[in-house]
């Protein structure tokens, strides 16, 4: 029984490599390949807690079995505990047997941030030069990652409501990142920059929206990572409506949790006509993406075991041999 | 995080430590501080294998929080690996972080066990003298060692099927459980041994009985272990009833999955009031039990995950201190 830390997986485990396991994992999810139970939740009320379950399976080339446990306990800030510790489990499909156990944390991070980079991948102008990220918190640096892996960016924004949060992440990734020869700039004003972006991602927990949709150029492609409740509203309608093309991780799981695809479906400044698909039916039919130069294109995400479990099979199948 | 091996366990958990756990696991479970979602069950049809996902919380004086996963993938027998392989996965109620991985194929064997030693101890004779185990498969040994951890037992048959593996089983036990001072005998004909006996444990995957209850002789205690669904038919019909109680570990799993309790009501031998209760509500009220000398008491148990995260969590504790 192996325990795969951040350091092991990051390591072993490169961000290309966790892009294509998530092309591979969304692709075989939108054929039908993948069986994902409802999520079994239990209250652990006197800790104020709640423990998430997530199995799931894809059978493929190398099917993969496992789990993602996920525990909400917001009073672990005030032990200097994470609030939201994550444990992935990973079976060997072919015996069922366990064969190791991974950084839930970290594997969030980074295939989340590999999801939305097969997005921009697949939707945005191969020519893109400047890119914006709007929130540094524990996804942010995947996010960027992600962003810089599949484009070659000159210029990145950095934006956070906390403005010093932001400084200090433009400055840890002009190093930590300085290999992709990029100059970062973290921004005061998000609105001021939107215009001149070709990429736009968004990642977080706000309930309005993160930018001026109607300041987007032409051409332009916005991931919403963010949004993963009904509450939360983090794209802009007006990006919404703009956008030739809007593209899901999963369609039944935006139009059950993304408060912000969902609040313009409802209000009907969208209707699910303007749904073109799920990012798995690009991976196999590239044609039905992006038109034109000038198409502004959304990708919408909020997660699904698919994606755990075909990442950490990979990592496992890596390190393992 | 901490993977716990067969070793590791039972070099520091009594089977003492088993029995008690066992016992506050079920005496929670009935007072209702345990919350076990239904179990989830994922198909591998391409490798002929199912995995259920079994998580649990109890509540209590040290709540209780995790998860088993038992794989039942029987062409693993062909690789000369477990058809049956299982992990028990703990986390701390506190915190929601997982805090280890423990050999599920064991500690399921220790549980198992243990809730069986749990029954014995509250419902047998205090003057038992000789006993009796049919079925010597991989839950025989710690079946046993409960027998023996609850009552001063001066003399143990041993019944299988197979004759061959009832002999070496009785060979085996005969040193590694030389501490207890029994005589182990084999048998070859269980009925011409049964009306000695005091304490009878079945645990075989029987879809008859394993002997014949009309001999059950006055003031014996018999447990039921093996019959876990509607097929199995372990415990003879007459001997549920001649039997002045029939605890169960749940009414609910019992009711649901112990095909000899099933049938038997089913055909009417005997009546839902012939079922005097879960032995939770026995651990806090003994005067439930046995009656007098001459009772004829019935175990019957097809497990819970109640029993699982408990005992897991005792052990985990124990070790991490």
């Amino acid at each position: 029984m192996q325990y795969l830390d951040k350091e092991q997986i990051a390591a072993n485990f490169s961000m290309e490599e966790a892009i294509a396991a998530c092309k591979e994992a969304l692709e075989l999810y939108s054929a039908g390949r993948a069986d994902i139970p409802l999520r079994t939740n239990i209250d652990v009320p006197e800790n104020n807690g709640q423990a998430l379950f997530m199995p799931g399976y894809v059978s493929g080339s190398t099917p993969a079995l496992g789990i993602k446990i996920v525990s909400v306990f917001p009073d672990n800030i005030k032990a200097n505990l994470p609030s939201v510790p994550a444990t992935m489990l990973t079976m060997d499909a072919k015996t069922g047997i366990v064969n190791a156990v991974l950084d839930g944390t970290f594997l969030t991070q980074l295939r989340t941030g590999a999801v939305q980079g097969a997005a921009t991948d697949l939707l945005a102008r191969k020519d893109a030069k400047i890119g914006l990220l709007i929130g540094t918190g524990g996804q942010g640096f995947q996010q960027l990652r992600a962003m810089l892996t599949v484009r070659n960016f000159e210029k990145m924004y950095i934006f956070d409501i906390d403005q010093a949060r932001a400084q200090a992440f433009a400055k840890e990734v002009a190093t930590s990142l300085a290999a992709f020869g990029v100059e970062f700039e973290a921004v005061a004003d998000v609105n001021a920059v939107v215009g001149e972006c070709d990429v736009i991602t968004t990642v977080t927990t706000a309930k309005v929206p993160t930018f001026d949709g109607s300041l987007v150029k032409p051409g332009c492609h916005i991931n919403g990572v963010g949004a993963y409740t009904l509450e939360m509203h983090e794209l802009p309608e007006t990006a919404l409506v703009k956008a030739a093309k809007i593209f899901t991780d999963t369609d039944d799981g935006v139009l059950a949790e993304a408060g912000d695809v969902v609040g313009a479906l409802e209000k009907g400044t969208i209707t699910k006509e303007d749904l073109s698909g799920e990012l798995g039916q690009l991976v196999s039919h590239p044609e039905l993406g992006r038109q034109s130069a000038k198409d502004i294109t959304v990708f919408k995400t909020v997660g699904t075991s698919a994606l755990d479990v075909v990442v950490a099979d990979k990592i496992v199948r890596k390190i393992q041999g």
